[in-house]
């Protein structure tokens, strides 16, 4: 149970994470947060709006992104240092978003990595896209 | 049911919102967004890491933000377009977390609003700090 | 509380339990458990497979034999020891599942009782098939 | 996003994931499943019975090992045939469990592979033990 540390990584290195947007997750996600900003959990409200359908929070769907970062690249052990996030487009209950992040940058010396981290819906259009910067583990005693 | 207009934002303007987390906020966000990081969900694990115990998901704390700027500042209608975040400590199950969010600049000819938005736990410290870029709803038939 | 004990019972005894399966039902046993396969929460991918849609956890369905078993036979107070699935046909989003469970041997000697437990669907098709074994409760002080 | 084919695996091949149970993971499935039995649910009574305290449902305990098999052995696409479990010890809320899956007989000619799986808690005690039968992904248009 432990990731991949900065000598085990690569500039090109990818993960992935997919899975398709449900209303119970927006409602869940709303319920944590507190964010319940009536586009999201108002329907009688979002179809007034530009976009006719409540939609996704855009930080539920970044979340995925911590997903395949958590899970594959680096893995367990890693820290989370910075995440940098565009919203590009709407997402709506029953898009399937596909979560990715890739190595951009090793900063040996560091112990820094920094990813383009990015989501795509069914239809291949980027609705979130951006940066993070995460510390690979070093040894599990000091791993998070 | 409609947030400010940028007319009606000020440098300066202030938002916040606060929980603590528990347990079950951090298991519903693993279960949302699939991040099962042993450092979330497994006790035996996170007790053998630099933090000793179970810490809440960064992009967890960070929603919080959200619920301050969809509820208050601007409100219901802003466009969320970025999010730059530093993590800078950890959130433990039971931390009482204080999301903030306060109006650094107004670009009125582009319908932008800057943001500083930050989070701090019951001792203030700062455990997420960044910006945010929202655009503020115009009327409420182009709000989202 | 207490359920039936050994000599309240007999073979051919039987109980059920019924519910919908809903998307809800789905992605929370997902983030309780940690399967994401994509069978379940990937509409996308689903719709590409031999079943063309995403279906729910076999496991997810047998849980409501438990429930079965649990309210009414032998009820509170049992021990389950063993469980034995067949999964033998897919359930949907949308399907009323009707979960049995059928005394068909009692060893009162070793206080255990054997039921057939299925699972149908709204058509009658038996989705999940097998048997369990429990102990039932003897006193309330040695109960579980 | 296809899990290994038959010919991808061996006998030996192992995998497991791991995770605190929290009282909320109990409370969600008890929702999702119908089974409040008292045990699970009820401390006052849980008080007084053998275990002391709160116990998780089996068949929660049981469902780690799907996410064991379904994200990794054999992955995306696996078919669930049978799953046999024996319940051997109690899980009380905060115990951290390991599911885990090795396979144990590779069937070329009928596509099955036939796996071990297992659940220890944080002190090595196995509180469910049994074996599984799947059949492993062959192309995608097949795969569920």
């Amino acid at each position: 149970m432990i990731g991949k540390t900065i000598d085990q990584l690569a500039v090109g290195d990818k993960a992935e994470f997919a899975k398709t947007i449900s209303e119970s997750d927006i409602y869940l996600y709303a319920g944590i947060t507190g964010d319940f900003n009536p586009a999201h959990v108002n329907e009688a409200y979002a179809q007034k709006t530009f976009f006719k359908a409540r939609i996704a929070h855009g930080m539920l769907t970044a979340g995925l992104i911590s997903a395949a970062m958590a899970n594959q690249l680096p893995g367990p052990g890693a820290i989370y240092l910075r995440q940098e996030l565009d919203f590009r487009a709407p997402v709506f209950i029953g898009d399937t978003i596909t979560a990715r992040a890739e190595v951009i940058e090793i900063i040996k010396d560091r112990n820094r990595v920094r990813l383009r981290i990015w989501c795509t819906n069914q239809d291949g259009t980027v609705v979130v896209d951006g940066e993070a910067l995460v510390s690979p583990p070093k040894t599990l005693s000091e791993a998070h």
